[in-house]
């Protein structure tokens, strides 16, 4: 027995394949790679504090990387692309203070974890590498608009990406103060003034 | 029996409490760490991999806490202060030079691991605080100087530092290119532009 949603199901599909219970395994699975790592985690305690019968994890996902693997994917959606409003700043504020609520969560900490390059198998590296060339895809796009547009001398945007979202990381991670809106902003204008001030206009 | 030369030694120091062993055994323990977690090494094989026998671990370090943070601590101090050429660009470009430098070895990893802040003991949490407390004063101090010289206008140091250290941090860990000293000067550069660009001078 998994579930009484899932083993009643006309579309016979066994192990809770509903996309709640995936979700709640998911969510569970994240808890528990912040807590105790990618190593540490056991599938037994998953399913505990999913609230779903341990077949359920096993049979949907039989490969432990497979599972982390997709916990993280499941947050990083929400990251993956930055709004454009005409204002390059807000849009850029807007984005950093979504990415440190991000971090701030069981999904951040467990990509945090999984950042660390020496450690991880390469499932888990993989996606790590495709949901962080995802933002940065993000911002290079919205950067490269702007570029367009004449609001930003022409500048490696993977280099401002990183000079944006790196201390939004730092900070975040460190854990001594929260992140506020007033840090994005601080950090979006000292580093757009710095690309005005150092970079020629095309 | 521990190791020839401790036990041989008329002081009697019980355990290869000499420099030499100390040392081995904790550069074994920073590379276990990054590669397995905290909670994950082995006193076991961290004797192995230093080349002594186990007692000399279990007795020099029978708190497992303790073994992490001398380990994270004897990494600390070769980026505890920042020189003063008179040349504050020159100066912080070393500086993130030698801080990427440092966070690419097993001692740096570990460190990173041990940021995550849901995660560790007190004992480690405080170790990394102190760590990360003596590199951000390293940096206030050299910036407060410059202050005081006139070659950057009054800003809050803390956040220069997270500003400066933060896309170190991003790319070291993220392992996808190498960390060069151009990146290094891109960064400083762009930062101090960005202040000077938006904080009156006095």
């Amino acid at each position: 027995m998994t579930d009484g949603t899932a083993s009643r199901s006309p579309a016979r599909r066994p192990g809770g394949r509903s996309a709640l219970v995936r979700g709640r395994i998911l969510a569970a699975t994240a808890q528990l790679v912040a807590r105790d790592g990618i190593a540490g985690f056991r599938y037994e305690e998953v399913a505990e504090v999913a609230g779903v019968h341990r077949t359920s994890v096993y049979r949907n996902w039989p490969d432990r990387e497979e599972l982390v693997a997709e916990a993280l994917l499941q947050y990083a959606e929400d990251l993956a692309s930055i709004a454009d409003t005409g204002d390059l700043r807000r849009d850029l504020v807007d984005y950093l203070t979504a990415l440190a609520n991000g971090l701030d969560t069981p999904f951040g900490q467990a990509l945090g974890l999984a950042i660390q390059p020496t450690r991880e198998s390469s499932t888990v590296r993989q996606t790590v590498a495709r949901i962080l060339e995802q933002r940065g895809a993000a911002i290079r796009q919205r950067v490269n608009v702007a570029v367009d547009r004449g609001d930003l001398p022409p500048f490696d945007s993977t280099f401002l990406g990183e000079m944006l979202s790196g201390p939004v990381h730092l900070i975040v991670n460190r854990g001594v103060r929260p992140f506020t809106r007033t840090d994005a902003e601080r950090i979006v204008d000292v580093v757009l003034a710095g690309i005005r001030a150092t970079v020629p206009s095309r």
